[in-house]
């Protein structure tokens, strides 16, 4: 039996890792939870899971959840709750599914507990990459990708060398705005933008998948993840996403992994990795897809994916701000105070205004992370 | 220094093959090679690779050879000939690059010598399958696959569990008549039948391809490489051939290898596996290529390839029978005695007037083989 700790539990990663869970009640058992303020679901989470610690994100939310439950059941918030649950004692896996740079410190403190790592929090390793490695590195943990992305390339990788790899290629549906040129773009509302073409995800992530941001993202990611420099690293535009990835060899052969757009194909392989486990997720039927195409990705179309391999390539602090100031410009433009192509315009401001600092550390990730917003929240 | 012995080294996988060794002459020696009749090309080879052993199909050609080359260059020839260069005492790996049921005895030999066996030659597995599967395992001798499909899912399975094996996915590119009906294959010639889409190939696998052939004998080679059941193996028609075959896992996430329309980087990889070696094969640009498509396989369309599973499936000599009746039928064809869709039409005749005999031992099936050649040579 695996404990997991899922932080995000609510959210759209965190409910299909309960799928999982739900469907091989006799492998895993989820221990701790963290979750934000959504408590209707967390209560029918508890309800049906029972897990030995919950974490909320205030402390008032704590407290009426605590007088619902049966005392047993450990209730804690904020941040020293994250780490918690992160850090439960009878957890194997941390399924890190929580959105934004709070995912960073708790993954942190469990590589330190000798947890394996499900990493769906990209900011973790986009800010903190250097340090995330490092760690788990010396504390022999692994850190299992649970995107569709670099799972397909974790699972490319099997039984392969590292060395042997030529080239990752990462691919991208293009997002909901794929077809539309940057004219096309100057009006598109957040309704348009939140219509995804092949994943149902949550609303940051389906707007930095029509910015390509979260391409770029990825990109950072797959650096830290594989160990590859970013000249190794290739988008490629694939409007069915059946291809989630691929990986070139020296030899000239490529591997790819493909699949149906669910996610709780790559959620089960990081909790049973390095096991498959049967799943009655459905099949891949490429003759009824009947065709996938393949088209060269646009850098000046799709300008947040060049800022990211600007800012993975200089590094240091530089993807800090990248993803700080993406996600305000994100927030921004979901609330209606910006337009869409106005998110590149603040990225890069943010990005041409930083002083980089070389090899941060936490606290000066973590400052230069709150410095970054609040900059970018002035912007107007 | 890995010393090879190459059966077939004038053919189409031969002389890629000594392009592999060629490229690599710190890695490889060629120690012995096996050719059938034709002399200015192996006088080529030997002059280039000097190999120690030096097999040609008739004694005529072995002394003709003799008289013109130094003493230290043993010449042999015939059967005797094939299993001394399977089995050359300096050779690690045999590369079974021969046409037709003749490969079969020096592949047994070089599996009780220790050989690792790179098999080209569809026959040895498809007529003798079970035995070379169970010396193989005896001998504790790796069986590598060279063709593209085979290879391809090889590759897939790396670092996998055969247990979690949902299906093996097996892609045809349709071969040179993949868009014409029945109806319009009645009249067509030699010539265009050898006009293959993709792959430049020899003229009988080329023919196997058009009818789809080629595809059944690799579904019986995979059930025994990969040790699965027919039910477990399909094919897809893939007019591309950019993906050269996939795994399905249990889990339903799929493999797939893709790769240029190259045959060294299969070859190559045969010899190196289990590490992969830079080659400058011409890389894969699916940007370039643009669409990959899929199609179900029809059967009804392809009999060669129906006539093939229920040889495999039923077992014993009847896959013997399907393999010489074809052979025969082919070459009858390639000489303009039958027609294109009289091919079909005899193998049936010949599988269907076969009794089959179960669980067959070497001699049964170098009977069973000869015996079909006799009586189909005589078909009208």
């Amino acid at each position: 039996m695996k404990g997991i700790s899922l932080l995000g539990a609510t959210g759209s990663i965190g409910t299909q890792t309960l799928d999982v869970i739900r469907s091989n009640p006799e492998r895993f058992k989820l221990q701790a939870i963290a979750v934000g303020k959504n408590l209707d679901l967390t209560r029918k989470i508890i309800r049906e899971f029972q897990p030995a610690i919950v974490s909320v994100q205030n402390k008032e939310d704590k407290e009426r959840l605590k007088a619902e439950f049966p005392k047993n059941i450990k209730f804690t918030y904020g941040e020293e709750g994250l780490i918690e649950v992160a850090t439960c004692e009878d957890t194997e896996v941390l399924v890190n599914a929580i959105l934004g740079s709070v995912g960073l410190l708790p993954t942190l403190q469990a590589i330190e507990a000798g947890k394996t790592i499900a990493i769906a929090n990209k900011e973790t390793l986009v800010t903190a990459g250097h340090i995330v490695m490092t760690k788990a590195k010396e504390h022999n943990v692994t850190i299992l990708p649970v995107d569709s992305e670099h799972s397909a390339i974790f699972q490319c990788l099997n039984g392969e060398n590292e060395k042997e790899i030529e080239r990752l290629i990462i691919t991208a549906s293009g997002g909901s705005f794929r077809d539309k040129s940057r004219d096309e773009l100057v009006n598109v509302t957040v309704e348009d933008a939140l219509n995804h073409p092949n994943w149902s995800m949550g609303a940051k992530i389906t707007i930095d998948s029509a910015t390509m941001m979260n391409k770029g993202l990825e990109v950072i990611e797959a650096h830290w993840l594989f160990n590859q420099p970013y000249e190794k690293i290739e988008c490629l535009l694939h409007r069915e996403s059946t291809i989630h990835s691929m990986v070139e060899f020296t030899d000239g052969s490529v591997i790819a992994q493909l699949g149906t757009p669910d996610m709780r194909i790559p959620i089960q392989y990081a909790l049973t990795y390095p096991e498959r486990l049967p799943s009655n997720s459905e099949r891949l039927d490429l003759a009824k897809i009947g065709s996938l195409h393949f088209e060269k990705m646009d850098f000046e179309r799709f300008r947040c994916l060049h800022f990211a391999y600007e800012a993975g390539k200089n590094g240091g602090t530089l993807p800090v701000v990248l993803n700080a100031a993406n996600e305000v410009a994100v927030q921004a433009f979901l609330t209606g105070k910006i337009s869409f192509l106005e998110i590149e315009d603040w990225i890069e401001k943010a990005l041409t205004s930083h002083q980089v600092i070389a090899n941060p550390d936490l606290q000066t990730i973590l400052h230069v992370d709150k410095e970054t917003r609040d900059i970018v929240s002035r912007y107007k």
